[in-house]
């Protein structure tokens, strides 16, 4: 039988697990690899803590160069994160000639191009199935299984973290700061958690998807986000009286005018597949024209789920699919021309959520509503309850609008905002019937 | 740019979505598969029905060695259907040097070993996607992206035409006979729907999905299974007040005593995925001890999810990939021992919704319950509605059982259904919490 050496750099969370699944699940992986493969190196900078996998002896060294200098090692996992340093070493892996496995979003959302034509350039590969969507087979559906349909959109839930919180909110009426404490104590959220809440991570997801599904050429930054880290418990409490479950949405969409892409927390009917997404799940709807809409379920960024979406890669590299796939599926380079245009955000059309803090007293809704009218905003239905006492004055307006553009709503918001009358701190959300 | 040369053998609906998909988005598979895949032959013994697309003079034959003696022809997608001729077919195809593709789930349920072995002494591959739940990507999933787990169960709903009348039943009180007689006039159902209707469809897919994730040696006759035909509006109407919604679940689950397989008409708890999928979809949730649970929602049988999913398999064949994954996961044979056991179907636990139609007369319902407590079955809950006019004194009593097994419903069915008070036709279905 023979054996495929492999290493994994970085030995957090994620690594661990992979290590983990190579060293205890042997077996399983040698049938569906028809080989064995064999953990050869472990690099890490720190070599003392504790881990929830025992390496055998001599495994872990900080010195990436017993990985880079051993031909027998065929392939690498990078699971140091972050796009710095973990550029600098996907690329000594690649360059060392090495496959690589790697689990960093942000890394691919930053630099793909660069990386993947540096590896079609040396003819490596480089497997990217656990950088979205953790535990769900989303890279290789879109790149692999959908490979005979023009995917006509992608509307998921690429942020685990996010979901959790707003689970949390939802059901228990958590306020969204104990919220956010309480998935840092059950490690869902990192002891800085602005990139899951604030829109980054699933923006980032969203450009890769973007990227192999539409072969369109997006920049994270480029995709205009908004995160939870807006949302308050009293907006979930006025979608579900209007029938609706709030999601941070990563969407793409592709229409006439080009591709339209956007991450914002959006109001999803009840009863629909995303709407009912709970706790720490990942979701995924792709619509293509020849399969129709297929929907995809499974835990995000978790330890195990995305170490299993690791081996997957590792297995699919050491037997040489991967090579093939990348080889084939020629989408990602600096080279290329994007094959669809980005839509200019300002023109993406929606329908909104808008909630504003106002003062209670005549006159208010007729100069709201006159400045949307004036944006061509028209209004679909209206929430405004009795002001609770001691809140001095002030009522919450919620307005949910008929189609408009986002362009639009940003320019009446910035008016409205500035009507003596409104408190700062003005809502809005998107909404998907 | 290389050109792959293929045929399809058997031109119905499948094969025509095939023929199109090949002939009308070419860019888009030439960008998937790095080559051009140039459709050469299509063979059917009908050279003169018309179908929903035009195929370019002189492509269609009645002659199937116009494909075997064509060397230039790598791979052929067979579209016959049914498990004798089609068998011959795929042989033919294989010796003559072909890889092979097909949606033919009979066909692999009933000799899928045979031709996995003789496809593997031939160098050859045969790749099966389209078999199983149409445009979910399930062979794949199973297969390569969830590699590194050990698969701990499968519950999934494999048959959309099954699905279908379960759901024009539930949504509009549609009686059985007037559902399938709706599914036949949309072309979800066939002349003749038995296969879909008597569970025999879907559990010849969830003998190949057994195959496939538990390495389990099924015949597709051993799984015990109950179709839809023995289901009545008033049934799904009972499970509605009972909080559930009623699905053919197809289910496959790892226990200590080996592998439990069954198909069977299941109440399933409303607002859960399962309970939710209407209409012709497909759903299955499949959990591995890595991943946690997956996921997954797609279309069936229709003609363009499944040509969508036979065009992804002649792109992994053409590139390669089929022939690695045929390799390297050499589960399937007549050489190899089975992985798994299956469990004695008599030995399956099991909660059970039961109803009779009884006579409306005191002492009925103590006898029953005395009947199932001798077989150690508790009741759970119990309906029993007033008699309505005109049902000549007969009323329907409904009993939703505690756990038990298969065999001892089935022994407690038996006797109960020979108490002189107790009308034919009793009907028997799994409760899934």
């Amino acid at each position: 039988m023979q054996t495929a050496k492999v290493a994994i750099v970085g030995f957090g969370t994620i690594g661990s697990g992979v290590a983990r699944l190579i060293l205890e699940r042997g077996d399983r992986i040698t049938r569906h690899a028809g080989r064995r493969i064999e953990l050869a190196r472990v690099v890490d900078t720190d070599l003392t803590r504790q881990r929830n996998v025992t390496l055998p002896e001599s495994l872990l060294t900080s010195d990436l160069s017993e990985v880079l200098d051993d031909p027998d090692i065929v392939a690498a996992v990078e699971l140091v994160g972050g796009s710095g340093i973990a550029r600098e070493i996907v690329l000594k892996l690649l360059e060392s000639g090495k496959d690589v496995v790697t689990a960093n979003k942000a890394l691919l959302a930053e630099h793909g191009p660069l990386l993947f034509d540096r590896a079609r350039k040396l003819g490596r590969s480089i497997a990217f199935e656990a950088a979205v969507a953790g535990g769900i087979p989303i890279i290789a559906a879109i790149g692999e299984s959908l490979a005979a349909n023009q995917i006509e959109s992608i509307h998921a839930i690429l942020n685990g973290t996010s979901n959790f919180i707003l689970t949390e909110m939802q059901h228990h009426g958590t306020e969204y700061a104990a919220a956010v404490a309480e998935a840092q104590r059950l490690g869902y959220a990192e002891a800085d958690p602005s990139m899951d809440v604030n829109g980054t991570d699933a923006a980032q997801k969203l450009a890769i998807l973007a990227q192999l599904a539409f072969g369109a050429r997006v920049r994270w930054r480029d995709i205009p986000r908004i995160g939870i880290d807006t949302v308050d418990v009293a907006d979930l409490r006025y979608a579900e009286e209007l029938g609706y479950h709030v999601k941070l949405l990563a969407v793409a969409e592709l229409v006439p005018e080009g591709l339209e892409l956007h991450v914002s927390p959006t109001l999803v009917r009840r009863g629909t597949p995303l709407a009912e997404v709970r706790g720490a799940y990942n979701a995924v709807r792709v619509v293509g024209d020849a399969v129709g809409s297929v929907y995809f379920q499974g835990l995000g960024a978790d330890q195990n789920p995305t170490a299993s979406a690791v081996v997957a890669d590792l297995i699919d590299t050491v037997v040489g699919r991967a090579a093939i796939t990348f080889r084939a599926l020629d989408l990602w380079s600096d080279r290329r021309e994007a094959l669809v245009a980005t839509r200019d955000p300002t023109k993406i059309p929606g329908r909104f959520y808008l909630r504003f803090q106002v003062e209670d007293r005549a006159g208010v809704m007729a100069e709201i509503a006159g400045v949307l009218g004036q944006h061509d905003i028209s209004i679909a239905s209206l929430i405004q309850h009795e002001a609770e006492e001691g809140v001095n004055g002030s009522v919450p307006l919620v307005i949910m609008t008929h189609s408009t553009t986002e362009g639009a709503i940003a320019e009446a918001l910035t008016r409205i905002e500035k009507l003596p009358f409104v408190h700062p701190g003005s809502i809005r959300l998107r909404v998907r019937d």
